[in-house]
C-alpha cells in the first residue's frame, strides 16, 4: 500500500470503531480510562525508554533547548498524564445528554441529544502527553481519534499509543478507537486532510505554521487556535494593588503561553500612581517595557529608565517572552477599540470596581474569553471547569475559549411523537 | 475596481456594520424587523414589478417550470415574508444569554454568553423570499449577512433588499448590515469563498452542484445540508393505522423536499399485514414503489402488480418525487444497519409501541433529527419550535438539524473574579 492508501485505511478503521464507541456505555468507557492510566504508569519504564530514543534523535538533529524540554517525559510527568486519564473518567458522559425537551403545540415532545461528533484527527508537535490527554477526552465523548504526532516525538507516541490502546483493548473498547499514524512523512498530513469523508472534525496543536498549513490545506472543517495577542485594561477604579498583582501574574507566571498578557492598558486619570508601581516590579522581574510616550514620561520621572517606545509593530505582537507593551487610554471606550483593532479574540480582561463599565466589557469584547477582575492566565479547561481540555478555540463556530468534553459532541433533535404528521 | 475589489469592500462594509450590530439593543433589531416587514408590505408593488423582469428572463432562458414556480413572487407570498419576519421578531433574542455560570472553588463564576458569529455569507439559488428570511435571522441574532442570490432572481433580490435596508436604515440598523452582491458573475462565489479574514461562516442553500461547489472551494467554514435520503421504519409492534399515516404523509404530502421519505423499512413480522395496505393507497396516490423480492411476492399476491424490483442504486437515490423503495427487514437491527448503510443522517423514523426499541433508535440513529411515532416531514424549524431556520444542516459540528437563531450564535466564556490568578 501507499501512503495514501495506508492513511485511508488507518481512517476506515477510526470511523468502524467510532461506530462502535458511540454505542459503549459510560461504565465501559470509564473502566477503559481507568485502565488505561493504570497501564501508563505499570509501563513508564518501556514508555521512557523509547522516549529516550527521541530524545537522542532529537538532539542529533539540534533540537532547540525548549524544544526538547517539551519533549522529555520523566515519571512525574507520565504519572500526571495518568491523572488526566483518570479525572476524565470521573467527568460527566456528554454523550446521551438530551436538553431543551419541550412540547409542541400538536403535542409531540422535541428536544436535542449530545452526540458524538465521530471521527477526530489531531495534528500537534513535539509534548508526547498530548497523546494521552486527546485519547481521553475523545475516548469519554465517543469520538475516534486519528493521531499525528510530530516525527520528533514518534517514539514516545508509539509507545504510549501502544500501551493506551493494548489496555483499552482489554476493556472492551473497539481496537482502532485511538489510532496513531505511525509515518513520519509530512506527506501523511496532507492525506490526512483530504479524507472528508472519513474524518469528520481536524484539530491542529501547535506553532502559528502548522496551523496554518493545516488550514490552507483542510477539506474537513478546522477547529483552531490563533495566536494569543491578549490585553488587561486597568480601568479608573480599579483596586491598583489587585491590578498589579493581576498584570503581574497574566504577564510573568508563564510568558511563553497563549493566553499571558502581551499588551497592557491603563486610564490615563490613575496611570501616574499605577504605572511606576507596575513598572518596577515589571522590570525587577527581567520584563522589557515597550511604551507609549505617556507611559514613557511617568516611568522615566519614576526613575523607572529601562523601557523604550513601542512601535506599532509592537502593539501587533504576540511575543510569547518576557516583554510587554504598555499604553495609556483616554477611558473604557479607548481600551476596548485598541482591543478591537489589535487583539486576536484570545482573552481580554479588565480590572475595575465600576459595575458598568465590567458589563460593557463584557458584552461588547471579543474574545474566546473575558476576564472581569481576573488573570487572562486562566483562560483554560482545568482553571474554568472543564476537567480537561483539546485547546482553545478561537474560531467563531461550535466552540469558543477551552474545547472541553461538551465541545466534542454536536446536538440532534430527537422527536417523540404519537403519530403527529405535517399538515 | 474589478470584481475582487468588489466583493472585498462589500464584505468589509458588512463586517463593519456586524461590529455595530453587536451593541445594538434587542429593541432597535425588534423594531427594525417590524419597520422592514411592514415596507414589504407597502412596497410589495414594486418588488412584484420587478419579480415580474426576472420571470420574463426567465421564460426567455426557458427555465423549468418548477423553478419559475419557486422564482415567482405573489402578494401572498410577500405577505407570508412580512409574516415570517415578524415573528422572528417576536422570537428571544439569542444574544447576550449567559449559561452554565458556576463558582469555581477560588471563587471566581465562570460561565458562557451567547455572541453573534459575525458575518455570514448565504449563497442561495431561486426562491427570493430567501432574502427576506436570512435577512430577518441574522439582523435578530447581530450577524452581519453579505447575500449572494441566483442570478434568475437578481431583480426580485435586489428589490427586496433595498426595500429592507432602506427600512432597516430608518430605523436605526447599519446600512451595511444587509449587503447583496448585485453581480451576476458567478466569479463572484469563488471571490466570496476566498474572503476567510471578512466572512465567518458560510451557507450554501440550493441543489447538490451549488453546494459541492461552494465545499471544494471554501476557504471559510461552510455549513452545509447534503442530500436528505430518509427512512421510516415500522416496528412489529407499531399500531398499524398510525404507521400508514405517517408513512403515507412522509412520501407524498410534498415529495420534492429533503425530509420526505425515500425508503419504507417494515418489520417482517408485520409485512403481510402492513405492506398491502399501505402498497395499495400509495400506489393509488401515484407513488411508484421499487422493493425487494419480499414485498414484491406480498404486494403481488394482494393484487397491487405495479411496483417493480429495487436495484442497490434504488436505496441510494434520493428520487424527490413520488418514489419509494420498500424494504422488508428482519427487525429493528437490520433496521438500523440499513439506514447506517444508506442513509444521509438526515431524518429517520422509527413506528413503534415497543418502548427499548424506541429508546434504541433514538440513541443509535445517526442523523439530524431522529422520530418516533411521527413524519419526518416535521424536520422544520417551524415545526420544531425554533420559528425560522437558515436551512437543515447535516454537517457534524456547530449544529445538526433546522438552524434556528441559536445556531447563528458561538458562545464565549465570561470569567467574573475578585482578584484571581494562575497559581
Amino acid at each position: 500500500m501507499n501512503l495514501k492508501e495506508i492513511i485511508c485505511e488507518q481512517a476506515k478503521k477510526t470511523k468502524e470503531a467510532a461506530l462502535t464507541l458511540a454505542g459503549c456505555s459510560t461504565t465501559l468507557k470509564n473502566n477503559a480510562l481507568v485502565a488505561m492510566a493504570s497501564a501508563l504508569l505499570a509501563q513508564s519504564d518501556f514508555i521512557l525508554e523509547e522516549n529516550r530514543k527521541d530524545l537522542i534523535a532529537g538532539k542529533n538533529h539540534e533540537l532547540s533547548g525548549p524544544l526538547l524540554e517539551r519533549l522529555t517525559l520523566t515519571p512525574k510527568r507520565i504519572a500526571d498524564m495518568a491523572t488526566g486519564m483518570r479525572e476524565v473518567a470521573a467527568l460527566p458522559d456528554p454523550v446521551g445528554e438530551m436538553f431543551n425537551l419541550r412540547r409542541r403545540p400538536n403535542g409531540m415532545q422535541v428536544g436535542q441529544m449530545r452526540v458524538p461528533i465521530g471521527v477526530i484527527g489531531i495534528i500537534y508537535e513535539s509534548r508526547p502527553n498530548v497523546t494521552a490527554d486527546v485519547a481521553a477526552l475523545c475516548i469519554k465523548s465517543s469520538n475516534g481519534v486519528l493521531l499525528r504526532g510530530g516525527s520528533e516525538a514518534i517514539e514516545s507516541n508509539k509507545a504510549i499509543a501502544a500501551v493506551l490502546t493494548h489496555a483499552g483493548t482489554e476493556a472492551g473498547l473497539p481496537p482502532h478507537a485511538i489510532t496513531l499514524i505511525e509515518t513520519t512523512d509530512r506527506q501523511a498530513i496532507f492525506e490526512m486532510l483530504e479524507l472528508s469523508d472519513l474524518i469528520d472534525l481536524i484539530i491542529p496543536r501547535g506553532g502559528a505554521g502548522l496551523i496554518h498549513t493545516v488550514v490552507a490545506h483542510s477539506k474537513i472543517p478546522v477547529m483552531k487556535h490563533d495566536k494569543g495577542l491578549c490585553h488587561t485594561f486597568i480601568d479608573a477604579s480599579a483596586d491598583l494593588k489587585m491590578a498589579e498583582t493581576i498584570a503581574f501574574n497574566a504577564k510573568v507566571q508563564r510568558p511563553a503561553t497563549c493566553n499571558a498578557m502581551e499588551t497592557l492598558l491603563v486610564h490615563q486619570a490613575i496611570a501616574p500612581s499605577f504605572l511606576p508601581m507596575v513598572g518596577k516590579r515589571l522590570q525587577e522581574a527581567g520584563v522589557g517595557l515597550r511604551v507609549c510616550p505617556r507611559t514613557k514620561a511617568l516611568l522615566d520621572a519614576a526613575g523607572i529608565e529601562k523601557s523604550i517606545l513601542a512601535t506599532e509593530e509592537d502593539f501587533n505582537t504576540e511575543y510569547l517572552d518576557l516583554i510587554l507593551s504598555v499604553k495609556i487610554v483616554d477611558d473604557l471606550e479607548g481600551a476596548m477599540a485598541h482591543i478591537a483593532q489589535y487583539g486576536s479574540a484570545h482573552s481580554e480582561a479588565i480590572i475595575t470596581e465600576d459595575y458598568s463599565h465590567a458589563m460593557r466589557f463584557i458584552n461588547r469584547v471579543d474574545a474566546s474569553a473575558v476576564f472581569v477582575n481576573a488573570s487572562t492566565r486562566l483562560n483554560d479547561g482545568y482553571q474554568l471547569g472543564l476537567g480537561a481540555e483539546m485547546g482553545i478555540s478561537t474560531s467563531r463556530i461550535h466552540a469558543r475559549g477551552p474545547m472541553g468534553l461538551e465541545a466534542l459532541t454536536c446536538a440532534k433533535f430527537v422527536v417523540l411523537g404519537d403519530g403527529q404528521v405535517r399538515e
